[in-house]
């Protein structure tokens, strides 16, 4: 059949992954018969190195390259949305109760009704999103002490007090923007400009994150070249490696002919370039003592994280456009309003107590998605099993908060920080400069985003917390703490529905993951678990459902705190609950 | 008197700069009287030591840090765009040629029109902006040897075949478009997702810029722990800072308990983490062997040069919606089409011939702003002084090109690449990502922008140069150089009435600035001269004015290749014109 037509391309094409358009033979991948991508090195019969060698010796190297890739030993496409396998249809006849309407909820109804499923998520409050939360002018915060803040800013302003930003590397979220049509733009998410402060360092100065990330670079790199020239490092060099770090460095830090870092344009000016006589004067470089101080290292590598960069995405108009783009697609398939009071298992599968307008109600279905925070899971009666009660019992959530001010944009105006973040190392961290309305008159900015479960910040008054996220712009931007209007604070501890703003250990005895240090100390306690490698015991009992209850939401991912995760693990749900139906229709 | 009333605040007003709108005092600073910036020393006549202390004293570290600030020695705002200090009017009776209408002839002709000069600005193209040139469906390109290139793109698609950027740090180009009502948008300048390619490296394999960074600076912090550990700098640490090297290095690398870099998640992984069970794999990092490579050394440090953020801007629509806004702003005070064929010193200051529509034309004024690229002056008949003619005579341009594609956004769809920059180490370089219209199913990358001045590329046949370009997007995304379509090539050395992208020496002695190699092999030429602290005696002659000619452009600023400077040049020019008015009036 096809290997009979082209000899040679039936191997560049099983080479091919689905994200390729195109077989190597010209043909339109549509056009060849489907090779089912795990089929493919059963169909060739040969060993990854075999296969590669024969594809380079048919199509040189490019072929030879995109076999790597599809065999994973290649740089790899991370962009394609994760989707369910199941036959179109497969639902049909089944029925699923959702229980929660935040962004794994809505994920889930959305990809179950496609699939033919009969849906019905419940959502007590009267919005979709759950923490994907955007307060306007005219909305108010309620506390769950039932304290209320008025929002009064200006029409066009908004701060979405939840998720805030999209990474790159997000392809299933992203996908949904394209897939519903919310308008991304960018959000700056760093930007040398901005500044870095810490009371106990420079003498409380704060310093410009350019001249931070840069001079340290260059003392790094002055500090290695006089060990690589004074013989240190002959056992670990090679005489021609040693060559080529010593001319590396020399770009590296920059350093100068006699190896020492004087500073470079990359840490900027005193006195910037200008027309006619007007020569630019740089940045005397800092000294390493100060910068060897803790609280410049971690803002200063913040960008770099995987889920951190420099650029990031954001909804035009608030973040809260994603879930309402799913409920206008959902319609009446979400029930708002609607408390969870019990959930048990019966006959048919499961059965829902919940309370409605104040009337009791129930309904039963054969699967459930739970996609409730645990916290408010625990409260809630249920039929679940001994280990999952336990998990649910041991986990512990936090309680991040963020501060909001409306202002005149002296950041832009006067400092030229377009965006980015701002870390202190005393008081509310870290400072987030609005990428929406860049270059307007006025904006908001976050002054505390931060956990603030058993500090002293979270039994303070709103007052109080209003004067210490004050503060912060102070240290960093002295004289502008003033021009601070409006404050609003949203703490997911106290919001009612969360009681936390997303799962920060599953037990007691968790092994955290490589990095937790890092981002917790940058105030991004939230990005903890996202370079997980490793597992838990009580997270692997999290993963797998009892009897007809799935659990979904971001803690039954590795990408905790996100939305990403949020959505990959209703699409885990279905593909398990289709598993299932298929299973029982075979 | 003010003193009188505010005994020590009179100290904190005078150390607010301009940029402040509230004295510490809490008056809005227009209330009090004006004292002049260049004047606080005098006024407050102490030494700045004695001035800060006495301030601190007063008012406390905030007030100090504001005086520090206005003396320069603090982190100051450079985000006031730079104005002409002169009388209102002063310019009437007075009148100014203009001579070319680009960005330096378009600020001159705006400003001397706001001070009441009475002003003619002469553009020989039949449009604004010059080097400013958006290309978009419709449009044709025409070359200097007559050849002809018609777009057609898709209606929404354009490409900025000049200046394709706006930095932050540009205050004076950003504060027109402000003015101007430009609207602007991010312009993501790098990308930790793009990718870097050396043939001779790495068997010829692309290598994700994310791994490049981190996986050097994981090693560098490696060799570095090693030689601290060891003893080599024990005579350049103390004991202190060493513990505190130590603890830095641990992040910075990140490194492990041992010292090792094992790799991390700022590197990226083979398998991202996922709902469930699907943990993240790290990438296993790349050896230093490998790393020590200059194509990566030269990418991988791009966004940290001052001018190239890794967030900069764009006008939304297109870089030529600056020019355009001024031309709406100047209405009929720019004659198109009108070619300088002579520029003579006269009785009243200067005469200037020109043809109009075939027809020979002149014209006399006060004073001429001459704001040609060098290249078509020399070529211009000109009562210029003899050094002014040398000068002219030698300075040097570069040829920079772009070439430009449309295709399907692979990079976005298949690698989760949104704008940013890619680096191959032979052939056309960098690849340049489209920051408008993210999301969408199609855009326009550019795929080579360099100097193609005495290089092989130079001759080549246009379809010969778009099959080079082709070949660097086959290097970095095998298997996607067949997607490119439709090519469209501006060499600046190629277009009529420039002749050049931008100078590149001003005599053949020049002193280049720190900074160029590198950034020449970053393939930004057009940076060479931005990080410019030192000058030259042949600039030294073109910043004077030649009797009543006064030379404006890039060329006459330090910042060489940008719309700011050439914005800078004009100001200063007119600031000198108005200087001369003022001194003839008093």
């Amino acid at each position: 059949m096809l290997q009979g037509k082209h000899p040679q391309r039936v191997l560049l094409f099983a080479a091919l992954d689905g994200r390729t358009e195109r077989c190597a033979c010209g043909r339109l991948a549509e056009a060849h018969p489907i090779v089912p991508p795990h089929e493919r090195c059963r169909l060739i019969g040969c060993t990854r190195r075999e296969f590669i060698t024969r594809v380079g010796q048919a199509g040189g190297f490019s072929a030879a390259f995109l076999a790597m890739q599809s065999l994973g030993l290649a740089p790899v496409s991370t962009a394609r949305a994760q989707t369910v396998s199941a036959a179109p249809n497969i639902g049909k006849g089944t029925s699923v109760v959702i229980l929660g309407g935040g962004i794994a909820g809505l994920v889930a109804a959305y990809e179950l009704r496609s699939l033919g499923y009969s849906v019905t998520a419940l959502e007590v409050r009267e919005r979709p999103g759950g923490r994907n939360y955007t307060v306007r002018p005219g909305d108010t915060i309620t506390l769950s002490d039932g304290s209320k803040q008025q929002c009064a800013w200006e029409p066009t302003h908004y701060q979405n007090f939840g998720p805030a930003r999209l990474p790159s590397i997000h392809p299933t979220i992203l996908g949904y923007c394209r897939k519903l049509g919310v308008n991304l733009q960018v959000e700056v998410n760093s930007t040398r400009s901005s500044y870095l402060q810490n009371d106990a360092a420079n003498g409380g100065r704060p310093v410009i994150q350019r001249r931070v990330v840069n001079d340290t670079r260059g003392h790094v790199s002055e500090l290695l070249m006089k060990s690589v020239q004074g013989g240190a490092l002959d056992q670990d060099l090679s005489a021609q490696d040693r060559e080529r770090m010593l001319a590396f460095l020399r770009i590296y830090g920059p350093l100068d002919e006699a190896g020492k870092y004087k500073g470079s344009d990359r840490a900027g000016y005193t006195r910037t370039a200008g027309a006619g006589d007007e020569t630019g004067v740089l940045e005397q470089p800092i000294d390493m003592h100060t910068l060897l101080d803790e609280n410049f290292w971690q803002g200063m590598l913040f960008d770099e994280q995987f889920d951190m960069q420099a650029t990031m995405f954001q909804p035009v108009g608030g973040m809260d456009r994603i879930p309402y783009a799913f409920a206008k697609a959902l319609g009446d398939t979400v029930t708002y309003g609607a408390a969870v009071t019990e959930i048990r298992k019966s006959g048919k599968g499961v059965k829902i107590g919940y309370k409605l307008k104040g009337q009791a109600k129930s309904m039963e279905a054969d699967f459930c998605i739970c996609a409730m925070p645990l916290t408010i899971l625990k409260k809630t009666p249920n039929d679940l099993n001994a280990p999952y009660k336990k998990v649910i019992e041991e986990c512990t959530y936090s309680h991040s908060y963020k501060v909001a001010w409306e202002s005149r944009r002296f950041w832009e105006q006067d400092y030229n920080i377009y965006g980015g973040l701002e870390f202190v190392s005393t008081g509310c961290s870290p400072i987030w400069f609005p990428s929406a309305g860049l270059f307007s008159p006025r904006g908001v900015l976050v002054s505390g985003y931060t956990e603030e479960r058993d500090t002293p910040f979270q039994t303070m008054s709103l007052p109080a917390k209003f004067e210490e996220s004050r503060k912060s712009i102070e240290r960093l931007h002295p004289g502008h703490g003033k021009e601070l209007q409006k404050p609003m604070y949203v703490g997911w501890g106290r919001m009612e529905h969360n009681e936390g703003s997303w799962i920060s250990s599953y037990a007691p005895d968790q092994n955290h993951a490589p990095g937790m240090s890092l981002t917790r100390q940058t105030g991004q306690a939230r990005s903890a678990l996202n370079a997980r490698t490793e597992t838990n015991p009580n997270y692997e009992v999290l993963i797998q459902p009892d009897g007809p209850i799935y659990f979904a939401g971001d803690h039954v991912s590795h990408i905790v705190g996100w939305q990403e995760g949020a959505a990959l693990s209703s699409l885990r749900a279905i593909q398990m609950i289709s598993d299932v139906v298929k299973s029982k229709q075979a």
